[in-house]
């Protein structure tokens, strides 16, 4: 089986309403957030990122990072998907429109003078689907 | 303040059910998984895993590790715990039974021939206690 395929009793995760990035910090620990995402038709996921955010910041130093998506109302059930990061400017705000399509937010008052919006693609290497108590 | 220092507000989080803990995996990404925990007076956190599991083996590599706390209630509100892992053996099952007084589960049923329970402590170097919302 391709490492990267999500179990069809696990799709149900990607319309979850928060994702947790973990990226390798400059200090040596994992930082670990909560975030918006969509996961798109390719299978790749997709984040909006601010520019100054030190979560930006690591994973354009280190693009390996693992995103993992919680069951919320069943903790024993998550995705965990590591997977390349790719930045790119989202200028345009053309990507962060489908995150406000989703959760209501206009990401363009959120950019501050010096700073740029960015679209963050995620292309899964290994996805683990684990379901503790399945 | 003390890096380490949880505010007040935020206490109802040590005890959640689920903890998610990020440790550096040999491949170069976070592993991420859920799993018990315990916080403990001392300002610690106590988690009770088998030796054979990957995660052990990423923290005996690489003791700086986060644990991260979610609202499940609440998603936009966690902790973040930047901590150092101190691993010991914990062959008398004493803290895998505060584990299954907790949690209600045996410990000394998962483990195999050849693996043993381990009591690893997590140390915090920096707390950040996050409300997106607040």
């Amino acid at each position: 089986m391709n490492p990267t395929t999500l179990p069809a009793e696990f799709r149900d995760l990607l319309d979850a309403q928060v994702a947790i990035l973990a990226t390798m910090g400059a200090d040596g620990y994992p930082q670990v957030s909560a975030l918006w995402f969509l996961a798109d038709d390719d299978g790749t996921f997709k984040l909006s990122l601010n520019s100054a955010r030190q979560k930006t910041k690591n994973l354009e130093r280190d693009p390996e990072v693992t995103l993992f998506i919680l069951d919320l109302a069943n903790p024993r059930r998550y995705l965990e998907v590591r997977a390349d990061a790719h930045v790119a400017r989202d200028d345009d705000y053309r990507f962060a429109d489908r995150i406000r399509a989703k959760y209501g937010v206009d990401l363009r008052k959120v950019d501050g003078p010096g700073e740029h919006r960015l679209v963050v693609t995620l292309h899964p290497v290994k996805v683990n689907a684990v379901n503790v108590g399945g």
